[in-house]
This record gives structure tokens, sequence and C-alpha cells, in this order.
């Protein structure tokens, strides 16, 4: 790995936000956002990143704050970042070193938005103190302090991608198989995210910052607050098996385990979940050698299917998560 | 509760274990097995339960004895055990008190079953020997020695049910919303199953011993196994929001936080999923007093999704599970 060299980037640096939005990306011109930034194979950046609002959520908002928001602007990225030689069919490995939050949040039902949208027709707005703890790790937030219900801050970016090969308009509103809105929070500040390269560059994304989450992300937002959020970027060319968001989780928090994960993403529960389940088989027969059967026996008896986000349509998260505990010699 | 009565039940002491499969259930005849026990409400039972195989499936068996597996035999139940004053919109909690596994457990991929079946289309045995722990849960079985994979056993009974109201014949394959085939990981020892009662006493059956397993069960099997579990029976009249499986977890391992949890179980996974995130709502109102979009934003930022069993069809389970820690005053 090549010496660290760390950059910056924030909507300031570079003018307004709107302009990472990968929404914004032509129609039927592939990866058409330059670039605004160029780093090389082992570099760290450091992203300020506004909230999935696009800043239209504040901590002043009320309930008609909701009725107001231009959907377009949700969930915006900062990006893309150019990594050098990076190259289709590669992975991009990104070490997530560092998440510090703001001191406030936001969660919010969005008629029309969520798993039970249609149970949940009306607005609703709730705004959060966060606590936030060394390193925004250890932090915590009242849900409801009357009734003593606390929930341990564990911050990180919802949206993580690279760009996709195929031509078109992305919204950044669904997970794709090279990343995006993937919702996953179990990719906190220790963990590793692994991203299917499809493009000169990779062009990683990063954006939609959240200080804590349930796996499903059910009602359609996490905590959501501004984050700033450094990562390393390393391009690997040795991991053909990546073809859906891996990722290894943190052992930072005493109840937590270390997992290996693979996903699927995808319209359908069921296929998405099929294409975890042979994610984790390819991966375990590249990385540690174990027959096809071998595997997928082990991934029913060792490995935890997860919903990780199912609210952001057309497209599902499903992750294989294998404790890394039951390898005793790796 | 009343003052604990201890009942023993193997198929030993009534017969052929056969005569305890709802399976056998007469077509168009609702709960029609006769109860082998009659039990008060509070009362301990210990069952000694054949592995899923029905004791087809032996530490002598070869993948050959896959091929002459009857499949009117899988997923026996020991039971029913009647449980005076129970009744229809009563719930029955299960608090499963101990559970040991046999020093030997099996995997299979059989033709037709699992999530993968049709990658998967040849028999596959695979034969363990289980390491067993004081109680039975701190033990371990060798997956591959030689590359160092070591899984940690955490016993626990695939089968739990109580009698659906339904007249009809009801095979022990599926999950249904009384329980059944449920395979959910976490109701090791120490952890409390409610299950809502649909016929008077209940009727509850037990089998399917687990050594270990993963959240979906995906290659179909776990690590299958005879054991002697001990239960306690406890009628509940309070909690109407209990209308499909929850349970409570243990923090018998350190690496394991406590959860409550609901479930939806049925045909359409995204259905199931709703029934539980719906369930956990109710739960939340009822236990907690939590209006129904607190709830719904709590489950959002705090409750994890994971599917339970994917395998058992035509139905899924799907978990809500909410970390008990977050109630600080609970």
């Amino acid at each position: 790995m090549p010496s660290s060299v760390h950059r910056h980037i924030s909507p300031g640096t570079t003018g307004s936000s709107l302009s990472y939005r990968t929404r914004r990306i032509d129609t039927l011109t592939p990866h058409s956002i330059p670039p605004v930034l160029h780093v090389a194979s082992g570099d760290t950046v450091t992203f300020d990143c506004l909230d999935a609002s696009n800043g239209q959520i504040t901590p002043a908002s009320t309930p008609a704050t909701l009725a107001a928001l231009v959907f377009t602007q949700l969930d915006q990225v900062n990006g893309p970042v150019h990594v050098a030689g990076a190259r289709p069919g590669d992975t991009l490995r990104i070490d997530v070193l560092r998440v510090d939050t703001a001191d406030w949040g936001w969660t919010a039902c969005i008629p029309g938005f969520g798993l039970l949208a249609d149970e949940f027709p009306a607005p609703a707005l709730k705004l959060w103190s966060l606590q936030r703890g060394a390193g925004g790790e250890s932090g915590y937030a009242w849900f409801d302090e009357e009734r003593g219900v606390r929930i341990p801050l564990r911050p990180f970016a919802g949206e993580m991608g690279v760009a996709p090969a195929a031509t078109g308009s992305f919204s950044t509103i669904p997970p794709y198989r090279t990343g995006g809105n993937i919702d996953t929070r179990h990719l906190t500040a220790g963990s590793t995210l692994y991203l299917p390269v499809e493009v000169e560059g990779a062009l990683f994304s990063i954006g939609d910052g959240h200080a804590a989450q349930g796996d499903g992300e059910v009602c359609g937002t996490a905590i959501e607050t501004p984050i700033k959020v450094t990562v390393r970027l390393t391009v690997l060319t040795d991991t053909p098996y990546v073809t859906t968001p891996h990722f290894t989780t943190s052992a930072a928090h005493p109840a937590t385990e270390e997992f290996y994960c693979t996903t699927g993403v995808g319209p359908d529960i069921r296929e998405a979940t099929r294409a975890a389940v042979r994610g984790m088989i390819a991966f375990l027969g590249a990385a540690h050698g174990l027959d096809r059967t071998a595997a997928y026996m082990l991934c029913s008896v060792a490995g935890d299917l997860r919903m990780h986000e199912v609210v952001d349509m057309p497209n599902y998260v499903i992750g294989m998560m294998l404790p890394k505990s039951i390898f005793t010699k790796a």
C-alpha cells in the first residue's frame, strides 16, 4: 500500500453540493459527472457531507418542512472520486477510518416511503440531540428520556458507491450491485467495504450520514445527520468474487462480533437473499478453499441472513453475515 | 406462578415417536391428536426428542442413507401437551430452561430442499462430533479442523408450536403463526418464546433439535441432533398483541445482546417482514406505551430485521429484533 495521502472534500471547497449528485448523471451518458478529486490507491479522503435532505431539514424544522421537501434533492452524495489504476473487474476497498456526526439529527415518516408506507400516510418529523462520544462511536441519543429509551450512536454513511458501467441516469435512492444507498448499519468506523469496479477510476461517492439505524431501516429513515467521514480507498485486483457489496465489521463494541458479509441487491427479496448466499459460497471457496457444498452448509449452520435495507425501492439489500471467530486459523 | 411440577416425555414412555407427529392430524379434524400429557400452567416438562430424521440418520449413516429417507417421517415432534386453562386468545409462554444435545449430529443437502436447491441438486451428508459444554451451551464442533473452522454450539429446538384452530391436516415442515418449525436460532436455553393460543389447552409440541444454526438455515438443515429439552409452560391472558411468535433472547454469551423479537410468518417474504414490524409496533404500544409512529421510527433506528428461516416452504420466518438495552428503565 502506498504511503497515505490525505485529501479533504466538502461542499464548500468545490461549489454547491448539488454538483456531487450522481442523480445528475446525464441520461444515456455513462459515469458522466467529472471527478471532483483524483487520488492514488491507498490514499485517504475526508468528506464533509450534508444530511440526506441536502440541508433542507435543520434543527429548526417543523413537520411543515416535510411538506415542502424537494424530493429530487434527497440522498445527494459527495463525489465522484477517481482512484488511479482502478479498472473494470477490480475491487475498490473502502476502509472506514472515522465517522463524526453533527450534534443533531432527524428521523421522519415521509408519505409514500417506508416498509409500511400504506399504514403510515401522515408525515412525521422527529428531531434528535446527539450526545457524541469520542470518535463519534460511543455516544447516545435519547429517543424518549421520560420512558428511559436511549439509542447508542453507531454512525456510518448510508451511501457509498462506485459508478455503474451501464448507460443511463441513476437515482441515488435505490442501492445497486455497485453500492450506493445500501443503508447498511454495520459500516461503522473500523469496518471495510468492498465494491465491484465497473468503470475506469472506480468513481467513488459517499453521503447520507446516519447516527444510528437498525437492520432494515424500516420507516425509511435512520437518525439522519450531517457527517464528516474519512475513508481509505484502495484498488484490489485479486478478489473477482466481489460482484456485490461485501464488508467486514468492526469489533469496536463489546456486544458485537466481527463478521465477513456478502450481500444481494435487487428488486426481489428472495432473489437478493439467494444472491447473498451465493456470494458467501463464492467467497468461502476463494478465500478459504471450501468446496461449494461445504460452504453452503457452513452458511446454514453459522451464517446470519439479515435484511439490511428494505425501503430504498425498488432494490433490497440482504446480507449473509458469517462470524469471523469461527475461523480459528485465519 | 404455581409451584413447579416436572414431567418427562420421551419416545419410549408413550410408544413410538411416530404417534407424536402433528402431521398425523386427521384431515378436516382440528387438533385431533389426543394429548400425551396434561399439565398445569407453570409446570416444567422435559422432552427426549429424536433428531429431525426421526432416527433414520445415525452416526453410521452414509450419503446413501439420504436416498432411502422416508420424507413423511421428517420433522416429527413430541406432544401435544395440554396446558390447563389455556384458551383461544391467550398466550402460551415457553421458558426454555435447558437444552442438551447428543454427542453427534448431521447436516445434509437434501435434493429439492433449501434456498439454493436448484443449484445443489446432489445429496450430501456431513456427520459431526459434538464437544458438549456444561449445560450444553458452551460446546463446539469442528466443521473443518484442518482449516481451523470451529462452530460454537448454541442448541435449541427448531420446532415449538401449539395447535392451530383451523381444521385440516398440517405438515410439520412449514412454520405457522402458531409456531411449529420456526427454526429460529435465538431460542437457546435462557430464552422465552410466546405463542398465540388458538385451541383449548394450547396443545404444545416440540422437537427438531439443532446444535447450531445461522439465521436463515439456508441449506435446509442445521447441525441436526437428538436433544433433551426442558421447558416451563405458562398461560398468559394479558398479551393480546402476541399474534405471531414473539421471543426474548438470552445474554448467556458475551457476544450476544438481549433482544425482544417479533416475527412475521407466511409465504411472501415482504409481507412476513411487514408483519414482523407491525408486531413490534403493537408490542411497543402495549408494553411501553409508545404511539404507533414513535414505535415505527424506533424499529427503524434500533431494530434488526433478520431472516430466521427461509427454507421451510411455503412459509418464511422474519424477525424484528429490538435490543432490550435501549430500554434503560425497563
